[in-house]
């Protein structure tokens, strides 16, 4: 069987995902929808699929499954379009920048049976699966203490850091989702800081640059996640997990595997500096994932309460770094 | 416009040029020829060609382009037969396992003005590839010495090894072109040792398993090849130049980038430990660069000369072991 | 000018500085003082020194420094004694467990204009070293994010943590002053979360065996430390700084230089694993660092100060781990 | 016991000998000679030892061992007379350039059934060590082949060079004494390239300064040695073995052990780049070893015997050089 795919959305993240599912054996690209016809184009010309309107997407027989790329705040309304109208959904994340939104979308999707997969690429990247995987054969014992780094190269316009939600919600939110899958345990207290550091105009449009967490669980397991958004040697993605046992992190990845020896030292290329080109094979393993889920009816691994979770992880780092306090993840779901 | 391929053998390395095929944008896999149905069905059903006799791809109007996938001693007919019928020619080397073989065969494609790429796909690799790029940047000065370490991770059958040519001309060929590569200037004197310490069955099939070479240009560069068909860690393939300025290595490619710290220390996976999933980037960006000279006209950038001449390497080095001296490349060809 | 030292107290940590003034140039050892005459007798054996009384190394004439290396509860007497004995003094953190205590006896040694180093070794590490001095030379612009890692191979007995004033007086002290070298601008504000997961007796006895700490200047510059009573791979010691343009990182140390490659991967030593082998060369360096300012009158690198907002700190986090918000350093001190 | 020492000749390898001896429990040194007083005097002043004669030293009560530090062509006659003279000798190697020299001296040495011990201090670096210990333990089966790079970081001066014996007998001497070693077997065969690509004064001198040498045994492991001359990322001494069961490797070692990544990417200190930094703990443990020989009878870990069978290697290479073939070491020695 292969799952026919239509993509919302044309801009870069839907990009990402027509090529995934070019890779994919089992999926197919139908239809591509963006209200921006050159975009549209162009996924079309790359891919091969059909331009259609949403409204044409949601009632076309000849396809199975939607993957939402669209703007945030259109999310949660699509997420109950199509998942009502029996097509699968797989949703970039966040389902929605307020928790009740979220709340209530995933009450539909869960009235209507649909099924709905969150966009949280990181846990299907190669690197960090082997990790998870030695965590779960038991290399390290019990888990103890996480450390997540995640910088980028640069940071985004400020235009767009302005309707992003700020660092927690749009760029920590996957080292949230993460920390969660490798504590294995849920996060019941989190402690933030954050400053204006890279530049003075994101602190003029209301966020921070630079950011620590520690999350802290039930029974004490601890994870720190460190953010900037400023990395002169590129896109850094790192894990370590620490254990009873030992301990066990992923490398970040570079530009090539050389390194050159001279006057001055040893010298290795700065890091894959782009989203696209680091987490190619993960967008590929995740659409697989999703792909494999439509098809014999598994449970998506990243599901909508995945990405209620970690939106009420950032909700409450932001609420730490305001009030200057550990704010318990009971008081926000 | 798309370049129009058929494979001619459906084996192992048939399956990658077909799997590369499809992932090089302007090229299309049109049919497939194997004597064993089976197998060129399951190129057919994996990548949607037809299965043709070699007479019918010979004749075909819709195919611009072979690939030589068949075992060594029909290469030389086939690349006369289709360079003769207008084809372009991608050949698995080696040409012939004789060198006049290889000689006349050249000449022929000459004649007839054909194009004709020999396939030596580590020089495609993303690695050696950006370590290439780094001598030719100057990074290292002028080169002086280099070192390649290729190390199988286990012994092919004996009876491949039998039909092989032997270690030199099946194994260290790929090591002879990268190091006529990255010397850039051609090898003017072999001297070589081998030995049997990996399986007595390659020796009784008068093979050897272990061996080195030092190869000496006229100005005094000099290259070392080390090779053996076992590595418990998998697939060894490491390129080492040492230049007037520094140096610049490849590292290799592990299973993983993970690493995991224990009581017994920190223990990194295994290499990849197949050429298959080694070179998969190699493969796909050589078809990509065949493509390219199909299209555009540019010279291949592996020639029928480059496996002429890593074919006189690899007989020198069988007569630098017999004969326990120096040999001079002048003496061969 | 030779530098004729005393040391007060014989045991393990009173043994590093008599192996380190062996080694440093212009040092000498004269005396050893502690209540145990075995332990006395081994220093007296192994370096040449004479057993004497803390009396009589106040009244001596020979002796123109001296190490302080008895515990704790007698460091701040000690230290106020022996600086109005005219003697130059070199203690091991810290001054004393109580702030004002420490502060009391800051003054008294600033009334007597007396010389007093206060021990952080890990300043004086050669790699550490190495890294403080490529901030210094402007490698990684402005430092933004400091990340610090210790981990002890393992817990201490218990009855140790119950008199060594917990994790973060005790352990974490360290970190806390490199936190401050490295970052070259005041702590402002202590975020903590500690827990109990390595020893429950180390929880009965009051303490925490895993914590994380958050510092933040005032300019918003933050520092992570991460501390575990538990490293099944040896004892970890790690700095990563992170700036404007670019990132620096001290690695670990370990037992030996070699990696093995076989079946199971590739695979290094652990690391060193006692705090007397990883910092031999630190501990060197820092009697060096001192027999320099008392020879020269030069001011000493690790002052009382150093210790004293050290201290601080680690009360600040004790505060914030009880009662989970953000402490201001200015509470304190 | 203390072992008391003299040092003859007191040049840049006589002041090393004298460090090592003052850092090892055990031994003391009594005595230095040499016939320029400054330089003689220069170890007095930092040692603490006596200037005196050869003759003066040959003949004293209170010295056991002496440590030949001399012109190389002083080196026979002086193991001669002071075996003779009933004191143990470490004596630098070679013990003479001429294969006959040696000979005759070391049967002088067993006739009088004196102590000597050859200097080959890299069998007593801590790594180099460990990867011995992990061959010996089994760690990677039966060993197979060895790949030995030394790279000097640049050339000597070239009249040192004139009597230097050249490349193989002054820098590769060392390797095919660690070839031996890691071998466990004796060299049969040896085939050797050698170029003039750093200096043509150099050349001019009659020697080489880049060179690539294959050492094979009579049951066909192989070894494989790699000389420069110039390396411009310091002194590089690397040592990998391959087995039948995987591989180990030294690493080289670096100024410090930081990283710097910025926008270039990421860098690591230069190599140490001098033989008495790169290695003070081998030359220390090497006269430990010693020390621990002259005190309980052991035999010697490097005999005259190895310092005859590097020196026959040497020759080997450069006769293959020469004449363009395989020499078997039966033929000189």
């Amino acid at each position: 069987m292969t799952v026919r795919f239509a993509i919302l959305g044309a801009g870069r993240i839907g990009q990402v995902h027509a090529a995934a599912i070019a890779s994919v054996p089992g999926a197919a690209l139908i239809a591509i929808s963006d209200p921006v016809e050159q975009a549209a184009a162009r996924v079309r010309d790359a891919f091969g699929a059909d331009i259609r309107s949403i409204d044409a997407i949601a009632d076309a027989d000849d396809v199975d499954a939607v993957v939402i790329c669209t703007p945030t705040d259109t999310h949660a309304d699509l997420i109950e379009r199509f998942t009502g109208a029996g097509k699968a959904v797989f949703c970039e994340k966040p389902v929605d920048l307020d928790l009740a939104r979220v709340k209530a979308c995933l009450a539909h999707v869960e009235r209507v049976a649909g099924i709905l997969m969150v966009g949280f690429q990181r846990r299907f990247d190669p690197d960090f699966n082997a990790l998870k995987s030695a965590i779960d054969a038991g290399r390290i014992g019990a888990v103890e203490m996480v450390t997540l780094t995640s910088r980028d190269p640069g940071p985004p316009p400020v235009d767009y850091i302005a309707r992003s939600g700020g660092i927690f919600r749009d760029m920590m939110i996957h080292d949230f989702d993460v920390a969660r899958w490798v504590l294995g345990e849920e996060v019941a207290y989190v402690m933030a800081a954050a400053s204006n550091l890279v530049d003075p105009a994101i602190g003029a449009a209301g966020d921070f640059d630079s950011a620590n967490v520690i999350l802290t669980t039930a029974s004490g397991k601890q994870a720190v996640i460190t953010n900037s958004r400023r990395a002169a040697y590129g896109y850094d993605q790192r894990i370590e997990v620490h254990g009873s046992l030992g301990s066990v992190s992923a490398e970040n990845t570079h530009m090539a595997r050389i390194e050159i020896a001279d006057r001055d030292g040893y010298h290795r290329p700065p890091l894959l500096d782009f989203f696209m080109s680091r987490y190619t094979a993960a967008y590929a393993a995740e659409i697989a994932a999703f792909v494999h889920c439509v098809t014999t009816g598994a449970p998506v691994p990243t599901t909508g309460h995945d990405g209620l979770m970690a939106l009420a992880l950032a909700e409450a780092a932001l609420r730490s770094v305001a009030e200057g306090r550990r704010v318990a993840i009971g008081e926000l779901i």
